[in-house]
């Protein structure tokens, strides 16, 4: 049964260790990129469809517009996206596609994408989560505040996501395991296999 | 995290291999068993409390109109069913339950406790399951064609089940550990962790 890929969206605060979780799992082979879209201009160097595709800012309005980003998000006057169609050319391939973006994002691509599966990284607590902000010691006590502070905006986000993954010391791979076990499971739902009744019966 | 077991409905038409599933999952140590209750007599050296909770008609009308029965049926004139506080205590003791029943049970199980995970076990196709069930060459004509238009019946329920699980030639073992997987899985989903966002912010 050749089964599509699952659209996994992984958020976590700051201090969750979601970059290195993520490396994890691209290391499983089981995953594909998206060429994410922008409308800034590409740097010396990069590749129209490798590192992006440089799109003028007209055409990603207009692709928002059509629900052909499934989540989009502006910086410094540059909007940056993923584009469906490229998602679900990855899908299609068999490999689960991973996009790491915030709990906006995440809701975004869950009301235009239900079968997208939403993963909150998360500390053991907020005590352990300032422990490690503060133990990089590469950032000024402002900056430690601020990050908390969001963090604790991220959390009240919890409920609109699927599953909640909680990274221990030294857990990452522990995590990344859990990850994937979370996506085999997710293969067996009844509601990926809308053609399981009449399948039985034509084999 | 301490945290409650799952209450997991299987069912599988004849052929599923259902039976050997069961016997690789109670070997994991990560089940146990609620004690039905029934109506029917004792027979000579069943054990109350230990085969059965055996209580009067009276009693076992009255708890299924007070919802302390997950599911019951009637076989032969006796009243036979799962006591609500039974599966409960085997739940909060952090052990999952498994539930062998057929797909009327199972929905009843789905209407009074949400939380049940309910899993499908099928022999890979109808072609499969005809084999199998001819194959074991104990059963008359007439009681394999009985069984294989039941499978169909049973089959029209697959959209009210959560998971498919598909059990090819020999792999009772993999399913076995194809429904751990899909537990585990479960243990992560954010409804089940209704006071995480109080927690991290506590401990």
């Amino acid at each position: 049964m050749a089964q599509k890929g699952i659209l996994v969206v992984i958020s976590g605060p700051a201090g969750s260790g979601k970059g290195t979780v993520n490396a994890h799992l691209l290391q499983t082979g089981d995953f594909a990129f998206s060429v994410s879209a922008t409308t800034r201009a590409p740097r010396p160097g990069e590749i129209e469809g490798v590192n992006y595709h440089f799109i003028t800012k007209e055409d990603f309005l207009r692709r928002i517009a059509d629900g052909d980003m499934l989540e989009y998000t502006e910086y410094c006057g540059n909007y940056y996206g993923t584009p469906r169609r490229e998602a679900e050319a990855v899908l299609e391939s068999g490999k689960n596609l991973i996009l790491e973006i915030e709990v906006d994002g995440a809701s975004q691509v869950k009301r235009k994408f239900p079968d997208a599966v939403l993963i909150m990284l998360l500390p053991p607590s907020y005590a352990v989560q300032e422990q490690r902000l503060r133990g990089r010691g590469t950032e000024t006590e402002d900056k430690v505040l601020a990050r908390l502070a969001q963090a604790k905006e991220e959390l009240n986000y919890l409920p609109r996501y699927d599953y909640v993954v909680y990274n221990e010391d030294g857990g990452a791979l522990r995590c990344a395991e859990e990850i994937m076990e979370i996506l085999r499971a997710e293969q067996h739902c009844v509601y990926r296999h809308p053609d399981a009744i009449e399948n039985y019966f034509k084999s």
